[in-house]
């Protein structure tokens, strides 16, 4: 029988031990699904162990019966394979943009079963009237899925720390000290949703869960930069397959890196953060578009694919300031890449080329190759896909939390 | 008994076990000395397991009996306590610095025996000839110390990644792709100690090790950036309470953040880099004392402690630079806190309140108290200490590895 870590004694441990040994078995079935007698060989476990406790899984509907498993040339009755089931517990993700909302529900398995994503500009507006929105958005979503999903994260444009889930400063929202699960829980019943409005509710930033998207869907390795531009310019950094989170929960800053330290007054009272040359206000005055309203990301890309010499010329001095940072960042985390994710992620022709020249010239101790900079996949969704992977992932790492409630 | 982590069968798992307990008993003494039965009781192992492993730990010298414990108001017959062996195994550190060479000896339970410090000029010296007087150095700290080390850590002003010990590059000595342990075992032979020339040689970044050592032996928290400064500008990083070293062993190059992107080359080939400004060199033109040999920074806080200008506004100039570098990381990484560290430390009074006024004017998103910047009380001694309690705190953490030899 495996054992937790650590001697413990009494009816804890016994409760303690099942619960690990339920997360043990729901992570074989979860990597392929396989019999019972596959999940004992895998885990360690007897035969008799693991009957008792696919029992378990499948009375809270995690796991299904998919039918017998191929025999694959071995002697003997075929067991029946144990898989994810799909129509259990999922994950619900939201977003609060400055420019849109999301939300989205992603089954067991990981798979997106349905996204919705709605520009509206959420600029200077009111919470209670934005989380109205939302809630409108995730009921949708919801009753769309099908699925009864077992928990709601929100991924926000502002800092969250280890708040609690208060959202401490959203400056390109106009928002602070907005606690996000009561602003949005009467939302929801507002909109007909008392059960979503039941659901265990967290908050985190917006780079925090597109770096997490891109470590769990996007390919990322044990150790990278995520960087996240859009309205504001936000990073995640993985550090050994783990989100750096600080003492506070405030890493990960990087709009705020100085550049040029005699530069432009920021918004948070400094001279020359990375936001004056990368942020959008900066990048969209460079180009002489000032006045743009809607998906302005959509609209430097045309006007750059179109050779217009002022967006060109902006795009290249976001990427060069980008790069500047980025190579700061490099020299004192040496990650394995930097991915660039987010909006601008699809203006990639147009920034990558500075980024890559300013990371060549200012990693040198130890030679930059420039395929370690990159854009992620995926692009603008991921925070959206890592609120609601997130949900189900937390599921999987400890079910015994579903059937004890 | 106590299982480690995983299922395993047969004598491999007993083994292991055992090894695994090894270190649980160790621990516990290590932390205070104690009974047997107390050791029983905290550890959750029986007594004759306990007695079993702690025969071993005495058999190996780790361990001896320290006599009566006090009674401490229970019934029975006091047992004698078992304590760290002060004459057990020893960690030798040793340092190779531009200006200095370093020996330190420590015994088991971390106190220094014997530490000295020679100032020598190495800067372009050939490394056979300074291992031969380090080696020296080490044959002298040894004899005097009495005791046997484990095994040798080395602490090097320069890049050593994950490269096995070698030195890649330390500009400021003009070494590059220096294989440290082949360097230094003819040189122990030479010098008569063939029995160090057999130790176990590792090898770190000298601001590795002190930022280690400030975790340690300096009251760091689970999180802080150690900025290491003297010749070279270096800092460690240090999360969760580890060391963060990156993809390739390489993180913590505070010394190559950008300040000013277009700003004086850099010996690395980029511009502005913050050695630039907070560098030996640097400070030291910039307070007209280029031609300055010996022991720079005691001259710096002469001078500065003597009112002369130059030298004042030198280093509030550095201490400017490395404050920008140094908000920058605090924007990324959100660390409790900033310690200061290797021969700047000593300039303190004159470095820190500009250091300050910038973090002040840079991390204003979350409020930066003052007090979270402070300088190490391990000075210069950091990265020699770190490096040799790092061997005996592997001893401590796996002492059936000595067993085994």
């Amino acid at each position: 029988m495996r054992e937790p870590d650590g001697v413990r004694t009494g009816p804890a441990s016994q409760q303690g031990m099942r619960r690990a040994n339920l997360a043990l078995v729901l992570d074989a079935i979860a990597r392929a699904p396989r019999s019972r007698a596959e999940v004992a060989a895998e885990t360690g476990l007897t035969r008799a162990a693991v009957s008792s406790l696919a029992e378990r899984l499948i009375a809270d509907g995690l796991v299904v019966e998919e039918g017998p498993t191929t025999s694959s040339g071995k002697v003997g009755r075929p067991g029946t394979a144990l898989g994810l089931n799909p129509s259990g517990p999922g994950g619900l993700g939201a977003e609060i943009g400055v420019e849109h909302l999301g939300a989205c529900v992603v089954d067991l398995r990981g798979e997106v079963r349905v996204r919705h994503r709605q520009e509206i500009r959420n600029r200077g507006r009111e919470p209670a009237a934005v989380m109205l929105d939302l809630a409108d958005l995730l009921r949708g979503a919801v009753a769309e899925s099908g699925l009864r999903p077992a928990g709601l994260t929100l991924a926000v444009p502002g800092l969250v720390g280890a708040s609690g889930g208060v959202l401490q400063r959203a400056a390109n929202l106009g928002w602070e000290d907005v606690p996000l699960a009561a602003a949005l829980r009467p939302a929801l019943r507002a909109v007909g949703s008392p059960e979503l409005a039941e659901l265990p509710v967290e908050a985190d930033n917006e780079a925090n869960l597109g770096g997490l998207a891109e470590l769990w869907l996007g390919g990322g390795p044990e150790h990278f930069l995520y960087v996240s531009a859009e309205a504001g310019v936000g990073s995640a950094i993985v550090v050994g397959g783990r989100l750096l989170r600080g003492a506070r929960g405030y890493a990960g800053e990087f709009g705020h890196v100085p550049v040029r330290p005699d530069g432009p007054l920021c918004a948070c009272g400094a001279h020359g953060c990375l936001e004056q040359y990368a942020g959008e206000t900066a990048v969209l005055r460079a180009a002489g578009l000032a006045d743009v309203r809607g998906d302005w990301v959509a609209l430097l890309a045309e006007r750059a694919g179109a050779g217009e010499q002022a967006v060109l010329a902006a795009l290249a001095g976001a990427g060069s300031a980008l790069g500047i940072a980025a190579a700061g960042a490099v020299n004192l985390l040496d990650p394995a890449e930097v991915v660039l994710g987010g909006g601008y992620a699809r203006l990639e022709p147009w920034l990558l080329p500075a980024m890559r020249a300013e990371l060549a010239a200012r990693v040198t101790v130890r030679p930059w190759a420039d395929e370690r900079l990159r854009v992620s996949r995926l692009g603008r969704r991921g925070p959206l896909l890592g609120a609601a992977v997130g949900v189900v992932r937390a599921v999987l790492a400890d079910p015994g939390r579903l059937g004890a409630a």
